[in-house]
């Protein structure tokens, strides 16, 4: 399948449409030789942009569109708006369609998942998708979700959320059983994290193929990458993620300060200038973006709506390699045993 | 009531008991001069801790006790072998005769906010109580709360702990009306922020006299320090504090990897030394220890139980602030006027 990936993408999504989303497609470009895409939006702003890139512009096609989603839109307001017309219902539907393997959008998070819902349906055994984070820890990249979709997911929830974090990860990893987590608090006995715990249990007891459940971490467990993947409810989930963005970056200004707070601190700077620069590669948000949409009849991937050229070429990157490890033939199937073997186990009443 | 506070300190809780604590205690005897100490556990070895601290001696007295509470202790084990003889039950005693003004323990959490809960009891108008962390940002200390006690908190309690989170901030800071805001995360209309939502508009209905409510903030704008007072409930607030932990010492492991990766980068380091000073002292977590438990009759500090003894002392600051600053008879007054504005506004209907 690797060798002739079609990828959707809309490229009126984000801050800054066009002038960002086709040059990131360009970037793509550069990195899959074989891969074409399918440019949709309001097509004098793209085929603009496509003059300049001539390597992109052979492999594109355009799809024109009048309506944009805007970034403040409801989900509710962007579906009345934009069903069947918007660049971001358009782009999805090509991977309905079959034009597509992958959609790939910068636009509003809520409503590229209600109009991926609604365009491409879940899949059997799974009422709510899920968005996957990667996340860059000590030991290369963890997949954290639901990073905003399920709030208050259940313990039945929580687990096919598992089963789809682990099938993301092998086609990820290419690991055979990725190591998985519960996001859990330190607090014994109380109210409220039952279904965290009940899910737990279930996991334990199914022990299944795909994945190597070890039990619960904690928010400080996150960043130093000790599992594969970690699963939790969406508001946690959203609120960690967030965190995590908004102390590095409260770091990295520590530090500048810090360092340009002297004669002294600034020669070292200079000396230090590569270390310093291999830092702020590794916390560059632009590195890890792409969130992954879990549990639908399609991929769609999510880039950050504020992102520059690279940041969408780098969503860009996790969408051909989801594609490229099929992931939703995997999940397909992760989804079909974990049935089979909850309705064999008993496991599976609510 | 600042002349003569009196501190109750848990001497065996922490992972290193009285070796740690009560040179901490002794750091705070230099920084109150006028306050005494009621030092509460194993007598022999807080006397042979003692024997090296003239200036602690003469301020503290001891209470012996045979039973400390463990890490690892459940709640409710530790409330069956330790109630009114373990040195953490004692030492919330001495708040409630009186003896001591506030109590401090490095000991479990889970069990010192269930014996605190039983010994002092919670002040009208609150159920749950909440622990309030003190939060390093880019604009100075917030305050963020809760970070584990109220799993699941509803709008109601939602409300109470944004007066009593207010009322702590006025005791830190001194403000008149310190600005609040509740945690959401950023999608909207989706299921299970109800709760929040409703917060919100009973807050911005009351438009209290302690506080200026100023709307929903993310997890990344915690860091950047908007706002002194943050609301969530316990499960996403444990995780957001654990979060930014985890994320500040993994960009510390980053930083001194990339630094010592070459000699040009060690010698950069060497002239930026005090630049890293100061950031290290920023990120140094035994600045800001020191949880307060908020809604029972009586001041509660938990200190991180890995701490030592400046990180404990940093824990006595915060007990010593509360106190001076009359935190209690504050909250209690805020209570009434909140609830007496609920009436006669109806929003105090569940």
């Amino acid at each position: 399948m690797a060798a002739s990936v079609t990828i959707a993408i809309d490229a009126m999504g984000g801050d800054h449409g066009p002038s960002i989303v086709v040059p990131g497609a360009d970037i793509a470009a550069g990195r899959f030789p074989a891969a074409r895409f399918i440019l949709v939006g309001d097509e004098t702003k793209i085929r603009a942009e496509l003059a300049n890139l001539p390597r992109l512009a052979q492999r594109a096609t355009v799809i024109h569109t009048d309506v944009s989603v805007r970034m403040d839109d409801k989900p509710s307001q962007a579906l009345r708006a934009g069903r069947y017309k918007s660049s971001m219902w358009v782009a999805i539907e090509q991977v309905k369609s079959g034009a597509a393997q992958v959609a790939v959008s910068a636009g509003n998070t809520g409503a590229l998942m209600a109009m991926a819902k609604v365009c491409l349906k879940t899949v059997p055994g799974v009422d709510r998708p899920a968005i996957a984070a990667i996340w860059p820890t000590l030991r290369g990249e963890s997949i954290v979700l639901d990073v905003g979709a399920t709030i208050g997911a259940n313990k039945n929830e929580l687990v096919t959320m598992a089963v789809l974090g682990a099938a993301m990860s092998r086609c990820m990893k290419g690991l055979e059983r990725p190591n998985l987590a519960l996001l859990n608090i330190g607090v014994e006995e109380v109210k409220g994290v039952e279904e965290v715990r009940e899910a737990g249990q279930i996991l334990r007891e199914l022990n299944l193929p795909g994945m190597n459940y070890i039990g619960f971490v904690e928010g400080d467990d996150l960043g130093q990458g000790m599992v594969d993947v970690v699963v939790t409810e969406g508001f946690a989930g959203n609120i960690a993620l967030k965190t995590a963005e908004g102390t590095a970056k409260q770091i990295g200004t520590w530090l500048k300060a810090a360092l340009s707070s002297s004669i002294m601190s600034k020669i070292g700077t200079v000396f230090a200038a590569g270390a310093f620069r291999a830092l702020k590669s590794k916390l560059d948000p632009r590195n890890s973006n792409g969130g992954v949409f879990l549990g639908l009849n399609g991929v769609v991937i999510k880039s950050h709506g504020g992102t520059d050229a690279l940041g969408f070429a780098s969503a860009v990157d996790v969408a051909h390699a989801m594609v490229s490890a099929d992931l939703i033939a995997r999940i397909a199937q992760d989804l079909a045993t974990t049935g089979a073997m909850r309705t064999s186990q008993g496991t599976s009443e609510t």
